[in-house]
């Protein structure tokens, strides 16, 4: 592990060792890294990345480190002949997404990202396998909701710097365009329409508070709303919602939160030409991680391809960089 | 009552009906006119429509004929001195929604819109009480979700024939294109993008069996998605939702259906500040209907402001007009 700058260290770490994986080092700083070494005791600390880069012992590189340092860590992953998962985004301009796919190319590594709100859910898991089943028919349309709760306080600068966080937009709304592709199924996407706004937060000039992007491909469209609006009313972060509409019936997750009506998170509900009724996803298996150590071991492409990986990563990138602010209310200036 | 096209023709009535109006007359055929004449046994069949309309005890007309006659008879309704309530899709194309905004400035007459989704769903009553109150804070986004069974058999010619039906979006879109105006208060709107696609219904090749629109307007977003595409294992024509985001909370409209959680519809769920809860709208009286008839006698403007009934229209014609296609799958044809 290089770069432990955002918590999501915890899971991505978690989900390899967890899949069989040993956790030889790590490298990094931040409020994260003491907690971190009491979770892995039998991991290394250590001060430089090279003596993770150059450990012919290591097959596997994670990083989380700042965003627009995740992709030039990963070149240099790849480089010396490893394979790399980067927390999302794992890219804040596009020229770093274009060397990445250069260097993945020429070198046969994997570049993946850990696309948690796929990868980590129960729902979500499940919801693929039936619509992998056709349980809905051809999928024509994904509605993805990303709330989130801001914690102004507990977070770094960086977050609130748009060149090192990568925007809201290629951040937050990464996963819900991972699973626009995911669940449709288009290889051809492109941005119909993105907008940013800052509505609440005049503090931090910066920060864009709500995204939202509507996209489209062969024979289906997504729409996608992130923001930072989640309410201290809530008993989790977000109130994450999948919605998958299909030509025979459709499905909604309820990713963290059934609000007022079950407890936890991982929630389907699945509507279709028989019945309407609640999926209990808690038996679910998650299969990303291991998949993904049988894909270093055997150089195959199970967990995620290496396509898809990038084209989910390039559309957050344009959708970021295509984003319109949304116009001020009535005797407000827009920041 | 004149044109008996729509089914909608038995809440809409019944609804002035119970808020202390007396159904005099009316007129139109198909098959709603020998249920609708027994609902109504004191009314009056007539074969003509200048019958009601030359009769000087009648004060308001409500009309569901085929949707491109509603504007033509409203018109014609406010010349002799009479209000109007329309069956939603008022307007199906933009030169008559300019001719009967011109002859209502000159008449001063009512030309009302019947949008049930708002004005006879409890829960979408209470929420907008709630809005008014400030309970999410300034509202910044919705998303309306508009899915609609459609039992193709039970559907007159007309309905396949987006000239004389209007179109989806145009359609079913009103409803949340209203919705959006009234939860953000936007008054200054425009469509930032629109499509419609035949995903599934070759043998009804003028079909648009889904929609989509984004909205923008001063300071607010909107989202909406309509289909045809309700499966049979639902209880209900619809799992109609309503989504409002604020800056301090956000409320979630489940209209027809809480899918496999709770009986009935009409659910309103609340997250703010302080709590996550289900609101109870089972008492919530429903004001349009008879706030229409104060107004009638009133010439007050109480129910819904004219400007914001024309304003909703002019959106779904928009919309409507402005629709791009959705690009068809690899391998099939675009209808």
């Amino acid at each position: 592990m290089i770069g432990l700058d955002h918590p999501h260290v915890f899971s991505m770490a978690g989900q390899v060792v967890g899949a069989g994986a040993e956790l030889a080092a790590f490298c990094g700083d931040g409020p994260a890294v003491d907690l971190f070494g009491k979770l892995h005791p039998t991991a290394r600390r250590v001060d430089e990345r090279d003596a993770i880069l150059e450990d012919p012992s290591i097959h596997l590189v994670l990083g989380a480190g700042i965003p627009c340092e995740r992709a030039p860590l990963g070149i240099e992953v790849m480089r010396h002949g490893k394979d790399f998962l980067s927390d999302k985004p794992a890219f804040t301009e596009l020229s770093q997404l274009e060397s990445a796919r250069a260097v993945q190319a020429e070198t046969g590594q994997i570049f993946s990202v850990f696309f948690s709100e796929r990868f980590e859910n129960q729902a979500t898991v499940r919801a693929s396998e039936l619509v992998g089943q056709g349980a809905i028919g051809r999928v024509i349309q994904t509605i993805g909701l990303g709330p989130h709760r801001l914690n102004a306080a507990s977070r770094p600068d960086w977050f609130f710097d748009p060149k090192r966080s990568g925007g809201t937009l290629n951040d937050l709304a990464s996963h819900q365009i991972d699973q626009f592709l995911h669940f449709t199924g288009v290889t051809r996407p492109r941005i119909v329409s993105a907008r940013v706004a800052n509505y609440a937060h005049p503090e931090y000039p910066e920060l864009e508070d709500f995204g939202e992007v509507l996209m489209e491909g062969e024979g289906a469209t997504g729409y996608v709303r992130v923001d930072w609006f989640t309410p201290d009313g809530l008993s989790t972060w977000g109130d994450g919602r999948l919605t998958v509409l299909g030509t025979e019936g459709y499905l909604e997750v309820r990713k963290n939160v059934d609000i007022a009506v079950r407890e936890g998170g991982s929630h389907l509900y699945l509507v279709d030409g028989a019945q309407t009724r609640y999926v209990d996803c808690s038996e679910v298996a998650l299969p990303f991680a291991g998949q993904l150590l049988d894909d270093v071991v055997a150089r195959s492409e199970t967990a995620m391809s290496q396509e898809h990986c990038f084209l989910a990563c390039e559309l957050g990138l344009r959708a970021q960089s295509a984003a319109e602010r949304v116009p001020a209310p009535r005797g407000q200036a827009n920041p």
